[in-house]
């Protein structure tokens, strides 16, 4: 019986991070150190964290490396992402974005801009990646508030103010 | 006589962007969120809110997709920026800059890498751009100065301290 | 004598930066606009200016132009940055990263992305760096502390919160 519940606990169990954050300012704007560890997730961690912490208008920027990443190029045609894989451990130069309400939860919007071996580069919209050895986000949160509405037209949520 | 009036006024009437601002956070500091509406010109319509706004030092960065852009590397041997020219859809992977005073006006300095649709990227000066669909701007203003002086020995004014 | 002590001063001297700084914001973060000149190197630099001002936990973001720079990506099967030398003058399309506290002494850590004259980016870990004519740091202490502590599987040092 108890061995049935550890399997199904086994099972449920698909990811944890191992994630850390501190609140490096706590004034009118809040500002945390995030940093991520080895093999995080990086589009559902911050966004686990966001909920949790029930983030106002935020947002981050972030330096460190992947191991793999799938990156996104809006395609109008298909009102979606055209997938971009990236299966090589790259530099992360920039990770830039920001967090908004979209239906009653946190929403992430991030680009980045990755660097290969030799210096080339790859970037586009992030879509999800795993973290090795480490990705340093500083994100300030303000006390107003930004959400994001359905806009068929377009076919993604945009922030609307 | 008011049909002469109207085609005058629709002779001047050469842009209006569609951008809004929202202040999200007013403290010692204030933080902006900017969205740029589908065919806003990004730096007259930047520079027209800083003047507006009377921003003082002021830095931002941005996500989002433009339709088309100019870009510049600055040549030293001509003293002006060569002309890049971005003639398709492409991600804003990362937008960032400041804004000084220069002639008694706000002037926007800003540098963009943008992503095309298979990951590759392209950047530079940015010396206009219009966006489509979205550009989300997180601008700081600060409540010092920053100003720019010309230099002719560059060719570009730089800020001074 | 006096001109013994001379040569023995000026073989000392083996570099003077004139970066300029000014505090734009002085409230529970302080933010700084830094101003590199022709020539100056800016991680010693920066480091120079972050013991001396003894920033707590850090992080910045910059534009401007660099006339060389040393790239590193970071090889995990020699636990160090494989080194890509960029010998041409390059528009600094974004400069962002953090400083932490590492044996006692302030660390930067920094990635770049940088445009050359076709628009054409290269990127990486910033090694080192020559500026030309100018980058425009915005710089941001926030009142907490951030630590790195060596990691000897990885072969760099990480921030540990």
């Amino acid at each position: 019986m108890r061995m049935h519940y550890c399997q199904q606990l086994l099972t449920e169990i698909k990811y944890v991070a191992i994630m850390k954050s501190k609140l490096i300012n706590d004034g009118e704007q809040k500002t945390f150190a995030i940093i991520f560890d080895q093999g995080d997730e990086v589009v559902e961690t911050l966004t686990a964290f966001a909920n949790q912490t029930k983030l106002k208008a935020t947002q981050f920027t972030a330096i460190g490396a992947f191991s793999d990443a799938m990156l996104g190029y809006f395609d109008f045609a298909i009102k979606d992402y055209k997938k971009i894989p990236v299966n090589e451990q790259v530099e992360v130069l920039i990770l830039a974005g920001d967090i908004a309400i979209y239906e009653g939860k946190a929403k992430i919007h991030a680009h980045v801009v990755l660097g290969k071996s030799d210096g080339s580069t790859i970037g586009g919209h992030l879509l999800y990646a795993h973290v090795n050895p480490t990705l340093e986000v500083i994100l300030t949160e303000s006390p107003g508030y930004l959400k994001r509405k359905s806009n068929e037209l377009i076919g993604i949520p945009l922030i609307e103010l």
